[in-house]
């Protein structure tokens, strides 16, 4: 039995890992260790233990590693506690092979204390570009890593011409497109009556928008203006309910934390409802029912390709990123997005598009993981 | 004035950035910050604190973040607390821009902390293949980075082909060889009276081999066995005084110790003298007037290759670097290192080979610097 | 010059070491050394930097030591992460002294790290009896500590039996006792109108009853509910308006906020208003107009006891306390402290108690320190 | 079962709780969890983890946490450090009650992190005195600590002094001395023979003089010449052979080292051999047959004066200990320190003293943790 170890460090990794652990632990010749860290055991950012749980994973170990901060000094610290951290977790567990996802710091520690202690690292999403600080850590995981599992066509000739042996580049497409494979993603009341949040409830027969907005790390100090920007405009559109949901934490999710707060209370009747996480499965839902999106999250690029939704790109966190004709940008300026989103909303919804895969990643990486040789890679 | 920090976390890392420190010291525009940690402020590994201050440089800051231990674990423990010790020293001076050099894991805690902390990073030696894990961690630095002064043509190459901006890839040869030019590197006694070691002194009027070995990270727990090869060789060989060399701190560095601990232990009359550390400039004379080097050390190459001083490398440690033709590799096997040195020391010194710079980097990489944008960088 | 280093690492340190910041900024031959750390820097428990500078201090180092999570595990953590911080930051600033408060984890990462660098540590507060885990970690911080300036006779006596040389154990009252002499403590909206919070706000005018209720990590786990017993009883107090303060940053902090969010949601129509925190001056101000308070904050018993405010605490966190005549304890139980209020709140305000000194504390120990020779303590 | 994690942390360390541990092993309701950490894993301080796992334990835990740099900072930072991973293995292994020993540096992260950890301490050796910093820490962690095993009846009426519950406070002696007690103590090589070390072999028929000398914290800085006047008596002193051992970690260790390393350069010649470490039972036999011992080991004052060993005492490391009559005082001085040998050596061996117990202490220490009710206790 090979033992594949998965770090889950954020809401956001766990919908595009998922299909992987699922296909893992599913696996005769494979055993899933997992470990969960960072702000995804973090109630402020949305604990997601007990969904993870309730998805009959079995957790190996709860670490935080969060020097509570948002700023880019305890961002840098946190990455070298993870490391601390992570590093015991291996010489404990010792996995033949630890799963690390995208470009985030906690991708970072997770690679470097698998890297430094000589255990083979395969990493998801690699290869993308999205237009800021992320591409550098993103590459620079690249190139610790031992196996790439990309997303997309594109993805796979940049790994390789960064050096990477092509031997062990695969595109099979990215995990989180299974999870809008093969199920339900109808929405309404009995399917979220379990999703907490906060504010004025929805109407899930009634339309709405999704509005997701991360601080950018390179522009730190600016969230709460930004987001306010974004805020605003949906206030500025009349007959749509609105679902906000708070960032991921990064360095400056505090500062955009505190304009939705601030917001919040000066616009209490509102109807907009406020949410801190969802289960892949529901998040898959609220994303495929939204009449719009407007933010700045990946999941709008990348699930909402193949959902079709439209989507207002706000600010220059994703400017880069390989997108279909779900997407447009615009500047931080409530005017702007206010025409943008009602443009797109007239243009309606598009074609299913297969750019990050067609659903099946999860049982292909699995089997390829076990088929790979981790004695010849490392 | 712009406040160029340069992080010195090694004996080795010195001689390799000295050059440029002074430069960057003369500069009229240019102020240096200098931070010096982990194995070079250790006795055990040559404390080089002293020899830094002799040489004119105030350090800023002296940071301790190596863990004990000398294994995997450790040593990725210590890159973790280093990243949180360097993110506070870089929040507290401030610098402008940072200089990383090479590929160790102290080059690591460097490259994160002054990447998460959105401090220009420039990276010396980036482009270099050795043939180990280091490679991994040398590229990983490489995509971290912002700019690069690498050693040699085909390095420039491989960085920019990893994706690097040609703008700022540039190739004004390695510091190191800056150490080499413009002084007298002749060797005698007077010279050296106050380097200490242990062992039966030399007589520097007669040859001596140089052995220089360190531990190598992906055959961890064989350092023992493969540093007694070499000394058992150096036994074998009659007529020549030599000289031995502690090696780097790195995850087996224990192991190694050990193994001359352990030879010295038994062989106290044979003419062997141990030293921990020398400056830039003794270590260039010792190098030049051997009459044949022996080990791993990147130096017989780079150094080595410009000062024509014939070498055996043992191992893998270097097994794929660009070198010249006074190199020549063997197996860890005392018959077949004693056989190559033999052999190579008939041959004689080679011709200087500029592979690695001609002496001049350390000012133009200072100028350079000068001349850079780093609002527009990042 | 003697330069005293005063570490302020939680809202609550703040106020009970104001007055003697204050005296040894003034005094001719003390240097003040300002470090602020831990929760005193997060939004989340009421940053005070803006406050402390606003009171004309300047603050040396801002240090991040907090590790989210909040639970047992953290808390543990974070005194390890703070030691190896205030480490750096003693040894850069290199104070003569360093003045740590009361019981906190924070305060023993402060008075751990200035034992082992052997500067001499003075202890604020210490002797005194709680009656949980707090008095276990204070007398510990008293032995490690060279000088001690107590609140009470009885904690000088107590501090003295636990071996403390007499010579430098000093009562000169509680420096938070300082804060409510000599100035205006009249409430009003003029006063208040930069203090923000959210809820239903205060007509200051007009009767309110005062919460402040944090964990107790002894009962960890357990803080939703106990909140919520308090919360009910608020709720079911009529004719009075109400003012809740946030808890602060302990293992099971979380689950009180969540109580107290909880509570919130469900009652955004209770005549509620809620605080993160306030200057020490305007804390006075709440605490001198309230018609009466409940919770288990020490400041009840310490300025309250001063003021004559009658007080209902509830639970054990402070159940051994020497206290004044204001004081009843409750259960954790709604009707209980619902009777309680009632009946304390006819009896009215209480005579002043000087119990914990008579205001004076700050000038005095800033004095002592200067008189002391610290060469010959350690 | 009552699961019962002893932390062993260093050379000194295991001598003393070994029959504790052997004694818990034993227990039919006891389990024994063994964690070994900081410089017991160190080659340089000797390495303890064979001799452990020879005597029949197994280790559950292996953690490095000393940062390396032997000065003030590190030892505090190593402190925080241990604190951090202590924390982890806590919450992993989960243990009913911690056993912590004595005062060192290692000895408070343990009980630190037992105590916020809500688990309950029990400490060995409280209520000492010895004279210098080591007593402020060991008083602090007995006000940590919830049941105390102290070893003289003097320490028992210090830490109930303290303010400690006597229900909790047992004096059955020092556990060191159980390793004198029921075995032969006779030294000859054949027993002798895997216990390595350098210099001249002793003759273990003929007489020697046993050393060691660890480094005062409080005089940091002054340990080359400490432990220089020190050798230069053994020196001085012919007829004898000698035996050196290395000493333990702590701020300065390096220093002593650095004083030995030098001596034994320049006189590779005098009959003296240098040892790292002994398993306890060889540590009894060196110094049971030892004609004399030097230094500044409280293990002299200890067993010493149960076996009766005359011992001259340098410095004031542990100038205010309780002890027998074997014991003499000098100054750091040759002369002098050559004067008491002399003289003590002409008195000869004193009778037993059993000040330290009787050797009974493991079996009733480990029977009254089987009969304590730990939920009473926390």
């Amino acid at each position: 039995m090979k033992r594949i170890c998965v770090v889950v460090a954020s809401r956001a990794n766990y919908g595009r890992v998922k299909s992987v652990m699922k296909a893992i632990k599913k696996h005769p010749n494979l055993d899933l260790i997992l470990i969960v860290g960072a702000s995804a055991l973090l109630d402020r950012f949305g604990n997601i233990t007990k969904i993870i749980e309730d998805d009959g994973f079995k957790i190996h170990r709860s670490i935080h590693y969060v020097i509570e901060g948002e700023n880019l000094t305890t961002q840098a610290k946190s990455t070298g506690l993870g490391i601390i951290e992570l590093a015991t977790a291996f010489q404990d567990l010792k996995p033949d092979a630890v799963i690390t996802v995208a470009d985030r710091f906690e991708t970072m520690a997770t690679a470097i204390a698998a890297t430094y202690l000589n255990i083979p690292l395969i990493h998801l999403q690699g290869g993308e570009i999205s237009g800021n600080i992320d591409d550098r850590v993103r590459h620079s995981i690249t190139k610790l890593a031992d196996v790439h599992f990309v997303a997309t066509e594109l993805s796979a000739k940049r790994v390789i011409k960064m050096g990477e042996n092509p031997k062990y580049v695969f595109n099979f497409g990215c995990p989180s497109i299974d999870v809008l494979i093969g199920q339900n993603l109808e929405i309404n009341s009995a399917i979220m009556k379990n999703q907490l949040g906060a504010g004025i409830p929805l109407n899930w027969k009634r339309p709405y928008i999704l509005m997701l907005q991360h601080p950018v790390t390179t522009s730190f100090g600016e969230g709460f203006e930004q987001v306010t920007e974004t805020l605003n405009a949906l206030k500025a559109i009349p007959n749509f309910q609105k679902l906000v949901m708070w960032p991921n934490i990064d360095a400056g999710s505090d500062d955009v934390s505190k304009g939705i707060r601030h917001f919040r209370e000066y616009n209490m009747s509102e109807p907009i409802y406020y949410y801190k996480n969802f289960t892949p499965e529901n998040f898959a839902r609220v994303l495929k029912n939204a009449t719009c999106c407007v933010g700045n999250s990946s999941s709008f690029i990348r699930e909402g390709s193949f959902l079709g939704v439209p989507a207002v790109l706000v600010g220059d966190r994703q400017k880069d990123r390989e997108h279909g004709e779900n997407i447009v940008f615009s500047e931080y300026n409530t005017k702007e997005i206010v025409k943008k989103i009602k443009s797109i909303i007239k243009v309606g919804y598009f074609k299913q598009d297969k750019l990050f895969g067609d659903g099946s990643a999860g049982e292909k990486i699995a089997d390829k993981i076990y088929q790979l040789n981790f004695s010849e890679i490392k």
